[in-house]
């Protein structure tokens, strides 16, 4: 199981990362995105789940027409791991 | 735009849904849905992403691993309408 990250390491990973917010309650981080149309979100989706499942580590996400946020915690560890800011990583290369 | 459905209209409909629970608040029907997996999750999610952009209305949803709870409203019209029964009755279809 992927340890829990430190404060340091924690904030170290976020200043790599595009508009992701930590939230100390859940111990996780999120990102609201738009897009254009449920078209362009639910592609986008299509694109992280194959990289959650390729990863084998999966998001907590909603969706609403053109709106997507999603939030990633490691739940089998209790809070925020570098599985979660390796995720973010990679949703934020999908973007770029 | 669809009309808001009458109580006898929705109660007649959700008769005929299966599962589907009705929230007096939002004006609006859900569902949680549970499978195997991420994988099994998600190619439901493919499939309702199909049918939901072909009918022109799209739902509120969340996934979590194998969890998928759909919600259905018609926003523009300010709550529930046959737009969202028929989405539901599309929904129930996929998984028979």
């Amino acid at each position: 199981m992927a340890e829990i990250l430190t404060d340091k390491q924690r904030d170290k990973a976020l200043a790599t990362l595009n508009g992701w917010v930590y939230d100390d309650v859940g111990d996780s981080i999120s990102h609201v995105f738009k897009f254009k149309d449920f078209s362009e979100a639910f592609g986008f989706m299509c694109r992280v789940a194959l990289a959650a499942e390729s990863a084998n580590h999966h998001p907590d996400w909603t969706n609403s027409f053109n709106k997507v946020t999603i939030i990633l915690t490691s739940h089998d560890a209790g809070g925020l791991t570098q599985k979660d800011t390796a995720l973010a990583k990679i949703i934020d290369e999908i973007l770029i």
